[in-house]
């Protein structure tokens, strides 16, 4: 196992990514990309990126949202970072094509075999990106916030989706799950969705204790149960 | 691979139902009930048996939802059928008790290792046997309906539930996914539920081809995940 930060650029803004990869491996290989929730690049993403790449074989990069790194440990902190990306679907795309094309460009990745994940606002990404046609295999969001001011367009969305809720997330409410469901099927994408009984936000983030808020906890079944959905949707898309 | 029709009764009514076994195993297997739809024990429901003693090396009982294994082949026929069971829980879920019962106590089956599956009334079966607080690890309903004269306990519920839709299912609206997964979440069930989009009623058999009805149509994306998805259920609920 490698794993090295690695800098790369969207406008003026210099991000600092991780990069993860078994360097054992001969020939190119799946690349998927990471991106982290709206505290920034931390120990999460990173971990999982090292997982894909320890477990999966794949080349993972954990994208950087913000530029230098930077990671806030309060939501309001992480609000004021992720406001102006959200603003703007133009801008909140070109932070996450950036990492994407980053990864597709490491000459042992296979540009041709590329996935997105993430964990809330990194799921947002990852459904971003999808939304704007990128060359994704596949997306998968964790708990991801499922909102655009973008909606997809038909024929446009390439990347088939998988998205692994909580079914009692407090941010993820029933209505945002049904408005989604419907802008994917008119899109014509090809897509999932699974509901986890009992499970709030943050359910794969070991960090996440229900201690700041009641409906951001961790839960390790389903934890585990979306890790093995992603695991076998990456088998469907990268056959 | 060994097949062989076995009768058993429901107080005074008999039924024929379809035992399918890889006999070349040694040892107590993990006992499978799978439960047809509304139409009857037909082609289906034998042939999902069967791939599940052949892929999985489990015995796999086929139960008879009506008495005689009799089938029909048009919905006011069997809504003619499924109505008096429908209409009482009570006989609905003794039904589906003697099926459970008949496989348990087949001498490779390991009692402690039981689960459910069916397709539309079949998965109801399930769901009700897991309702009435049967001795099941756990249940996957297809296309499966939801609704029930006599909700879940709390505490009742012993087998986890695995629920794959059609988010398309115009037999199971929205409303009802809601109900149900308020049901299995005031119960306290561990319960997992999978939209597939694009995808109606019927989605796993080859036979519905959207020609009777638009809503009903065999859809192979979606039949391949579910299958996938009970097969790494069955993984967890047995290990």
């Amino acid at each position: 196992m490698k794993t090295e930060t690695i800098s790369y650029r969207d406008g003026d803004v210099t991000l600092k990514g991780f990069l993860a990869q078994d360097e054992t491996r001969s020939g190119k290989q799946p690349g998927i990309l990471v991106m982290p929730e709206a505290f920034g690049l931390g120990p999460h993403a990173k971990a999982r990126a090292e997982r894909i790449a320890k477990e999966l074989g794949y080349v993972a990069l954990a994208g950087d949202p913000y530029g230098d790194g930077v990671q806030v440990t309060t939501l309001p902190e992480a609000m004021k970072l992720a406001t102006p990306l959200f603003s703007s679907p133009a801008k909140f795309r070109a932070r996450g094509r950036a990492a994407l094309d980053t990864l597709a460009k490491q000459s042992n990745v296979d540009p041709n075999r590329l996935a997105a994940i993430g964990f809330c606002m990194g799921g947002t990404f990852g459904l971003e990106l999808a939304r704007d046609g990128a060359p994704l295999r596949g997306v998968v969001g964790f708990h991801s916030g499922l909102q655009t001011q973008a909606p997809a367009q038909a024929g446009k969305v390439k990347a088939k989706i998988l998205v692994c809720l909580g079914a009692d997330d407090p941010m993820i409410p029933i209505d945002q799950v049904k408005a989604f469901e419907q802008e994917m099927t008119t899109a014509g994408a090809d897509w999932q969705l699974v509901h986890y009984g009992g499970t709030v936000h943050s359910f794969t983030n070991p960090e996440a204790d229900g201690a700041a808020m009641p409906g951001i906890k961790y839960n390790k079944s389903a934890d585990q149960r979306s890790w093995r959905s992603m695991v076998e949707f990456f088998e469907e898309i990268f056959a």
